[in-house]
């Protein structure tokens, strides 16, 4: 099974937690056991694993990227002034791989699913979730 | 196939070379051409293909960490006191997707495959390997 | 299916784009929907999405890598001086799996797929490429 998750943004940088839309996605694909690949479409998104038990660790990763990357000395700012949003998504990766178990994504008990926003607010991100049985 | 390997870290950050176990696993799955996901249950650890012909990448790898994700300075230290933990695991990521060839990982000669434990010792770490047969 | 590319690399650090190589291989494969696995072998390349408009990008992703991490000052140096490369390969990764839709890679309009080359030149660098249909 293929599905594509659509989402709104309202931040500029943000992490958007989908894991109920990919749990939702492996359980009507009827796949046992195998992986669910996760891909942000879009070179200034990305996908990340991460705890989402409050907020703080989100804010700790827009404060951390932010740090590593600053915004506005890029040549690639010259084009589009989003250099920065280019080397994050880069640097976190469009895809994450997720082990599907008992029709169920296999993730541990503080592991949750994000899209991470590097270049918003956007109308519409397309995040791409496509389901496979072990062999 | 789908199997899971249990690990026990004995540091607070460190490499665990899990090369061994992941082939086991597809040699012992029967598939001769495909690929082998390899998931980090936890959202403190994750996985990194990096060379082991000595300790001294590995060693690299965590004093580079350390270095640009500082401990005791984030949001989530107030919480649970290891925010630079979650922070260097998804930044290197919870998954990679190894081929797999003529039944073994595709891997180059200095590659290997290694848990990353950023908020250790741990009793059990879980790596989820799953082999799928191309189509 | 799966096929490797082969590419040479004529800069010490470079993007070399294989969205052209990797297309061919999905069409090739006959698969219409699922994924396709990219695969970078060695422990100095990468595996990266990102956009190809011009080189503005690819340099910045060149130079934030390098002012994270510098030459000349890790421990594997003593070995190989080649340090720098295996962190910065580490960090962005050997794998990114790519959604297949409709025979093609299902990639946005500015996404495209990147050999990171950090230790180059190289007369020979292999990306496996591995299609898998969805379950």
């Amino acid at each position: 099974m293929q599905k594509i998750i659509t989402l709104r943004t309202d931040r500029q940088n943000g992490l958007y937690d989908i894991t109920a839309e990919v749990t939702s996605i492996i359980r009507s694909s009827g796949v046992i056991s195998g992986i669910a690949s996760v891909y942000a479409r879009g070179a200034t998104a990305a996908i990340m694993i991460q705890e989402n038990w409050d907020q703080s660790v989100q804010n700790d990763v827009i404060t951390f990227l932010r740090g590593i990357i600053p915004p506005g000395v890029w040549e690639h700012d010259h084009q589009d002034d989003n250099g920065d949003a280019h080397l994050k998504a880069g640097l976190v990766g469009a895809s994450e791989t997720i082990p599907v178990i008992d029709n169920n994504p296999g993730l541990s008990t503080w592991q949750n699913i994000f899209l991470c926003e590097f270049d918003g607010p956007r109308a519409k991100r397309e995040i791409i979730v496509t389901v496979i049985a072990e062999s």
